[in-house]
């Protein structure tokens, strides 16, 4: 009688949120630091010390009538033309601030954006393993989220089954590069031939397929060398849902925006959607201090070396005591094989002790466990004792 | 193919922003001073000092990782239960945190709870003059929105329409009190009659029936003797839409919450249907920085002394000049009867002299036009030569 999917949804949280609310009932019951959760995608490293330094400057400076006062939907348009023009230095585009609209975060990106695209019972192509909000996502949408398995082993993705998966009902593919939960980074070629045969596909049934880029972890990648493509470079129907939630370690103040390509020959048509979408979702406007801090901050991120310090301990501890791991290339999440076949039973074995780890099932991709290790250093140390009795446990 | 509905929502803009976008550019071309705006509820009084001085002292002593972290999705315990805690002392109700949804402001309180609330097809009954808003928000849940228009003159309640237009088909009443745009208040009497009205339909036909109170201008109130009822106190299947947009000045920042009666039986399954359809519309958790300001001024306010000054100084202007107005009792809108029958075309030759007032066809009332005096007194006032002005070319 009531919104039955949605009571369904609130009732049983995302597996991640509900071990993230264990872990603060656990820490409540044995103390802080006996308890070692590496569930969620909460940066432990700060915000740098520009942002409190920015707001503060803001807030001085600012009219509070202006600063806080509604901005256009889309955002402030003197936020939105620093982006764009910072976006076309770095990528070679040629966006206008009227192809960017300022979001609260990701998650209000992608919902906004599936919300501009999906008509009922459209399919939304992802790869597993996958953010489970997608789902979530998609089907508020009134979509449907055809998730396809990566090549085994590498995470990267499998264009056989890609191929096979292409049909009319195809609206749209999502990409998220560097992987959540894998950390996996698609590069050039892959991109290119990801985007080669969405344009085939199209061209050959006129159905247009849009790529939507989900890229909060696209400023966390551990190799000098290794280029995060965009994607607007590549294929002509995309779309960029960006956030600073991991790199400027702003998680619980949502701020992000979509950034919508204008080589496109309907972007008029697609961007209003977006406004549309943002508007009958609720949005009316991101946080307007935030906005006003992101003009500010654009090109700034939290000390993300700590992370990479964090994965070369946890990679080379989780290898010797036995573990199978990929090595991740960006985000700050490990995917590590369970060592029975029922992941679940794992990280249940897991809580015993006081780690904190989410199965990959949620992530569309059983056997597996998702470690997220934006952690404190010194946690990961303290847990690493852990991780090895768990091993041993095992016997592997 | 894309979205049809979200692509009109976005080319269309509301008409109250699409004014407020002309003034903006209107300004830029002859002058900041030049064009009386009207048309939009930002607040013009600025937020409090203390907004500033608790930004700066939440920046100054709070662990960045915490403050600018995710909190769980209903919001942080804390300032749930100061919430609570407040409402209860205030109402006289028995709420606690886990009552409390907090959001990203009012509109977001509108959505998650109609999206937790309505299946395809249900009808939320509201009445006119109404916030244009709702429609756009009921119809992306998959709802109907029913707008009864109010007696004559008063704007207030017809509850002979409310009683014919109660169906098996209706699962919520929409109420906004103070009203936007009318500025009139229900009181006690109303509010009982509402109540007992509901019930008793319920009872005969076991029809469960929601009554939304939507209040983002409870404490914007004229009259110290007025008191504007609490539904809890008179209605079980109630929910609260609160918002600090308007109370603190805050209406860019996204900063409100949902309060769930938990005097109903099934309260349980509604706020899963609430944490349920905040997560499906991707709001993830409101601004943590925001969260935790509120937690600070929960009982403050904006100097809302100003708007009473220019409720009372404009409406004394307006009814000296002919135009026929509802004096308000609360919010910041003053509702005009048109001098011609068309109010649109009314609205059309303010913006001949620069007033720009919204035509009251948008909020499902014809032939007024919606003032929004929430704006500096001596902008008013050099305003008021335009008024007369336009009153006389009418002959009034």
């Amino acid at each position: 009688m009531l919104n039955e999917k949605n009571v369904g949804l609130g009732k049983v949280r995302s597996s991640i949120r509900e071990l993230f609310e264990y872990g603060k009932k656990r820490k409540a019951e044995i103390g802080e630091d006996k308890v070692f959760d590496f569930s969620i995608g909460n940066p432990s490293v700060p915000a740098p010390s520009r942002v409190a330094d920015a707001i503060r400057e803001i807030v001085d400076t600012t009219d509070p009538v202006l600063l806080h006062g509604y901005t256009s939907a889309q955002g402030d348009y003197s936020v939105r033309k620093t982006l764009a023009d910072y976006i076309n230095n770095r990528f070679a585009t040629t966006l206008t601030a009227d192809c960017l609209y300022l979001t609260c975060g990701a998650a209000a990106s992608l919902t906004i954006t599936l919300n501009a695209l999906l008509n009922e019972g459209d399919e939304v192509i992802t790869f597993a393993p996958y953010f489970p909000e997608y789902k979530v996502f998609t089907e508020h949408a009134r979509g449907k989220l055809i998730a396809l398995d990566c090549e085994d082993g590498t995470f990267q993705i499998d264009f056989k089954k890609l191929e096979s998966a292409l049909s009319p009902k195809t609206k749209a593919v999502l990409i998220n590069s560097p992987n959540n939960p894998s950390g996996v980074v698609y590069g050039k070629r892959t991109i290119e031939k990801l985007a080669d045969m969405l344009s085939a596909y199209s061209e050959k049934t006129g159905t247009p397929i849009y790529l939507i880029s989900d890229e909060p972890y696209r400023e966390l990648v551990y190799d000098d060398a290794l280029e995060v493509p965009y994607i607007m470079n590549y294929y002509k129907r995309s779309l960029v849902c960006y956030s600073y939630s991991k790199s400027l370690s702003l998680p619980g103040e949502r701020i992000g925006y979509i950034a919508v390509n204008n080589n496109m020959e309907e972007f008029a048509d697609v961007y209003a959607g977006v406004c549309g979408a943002g508007r009958a979702l609720g949005f009316v406007c991101a946080p307007n201090l935030f906005q006003q801090l992101i003009k500010k901050l654009y090109n700034v991120t939290s000390d993300i070396s700590v992370y990479k310090r964090n994965r070369d301990r946890f990679y080379s501890a989780l290898t010797e005591y036995g573990y199978k791991v990929v090595k991740p290339d960006g985000a700050f999440y490990m995917f590590v094989k369970s060592p029975e076949e029922d992941a679940r039973a794992f990280a249940e074995r897991a809580k015993k002790y006081e780690l904190l780890i989410v199965a990959g099932d949620d992530f569309g991709c059983n056997g597996y466990v998702r470690i997220s290790y934006c952690v404190a250093p010194e946690m990961l140390e303290r847990a690493l004792p852990a991780f090895k009795a768990l091993a041993e446990s095992y016997k592997i």
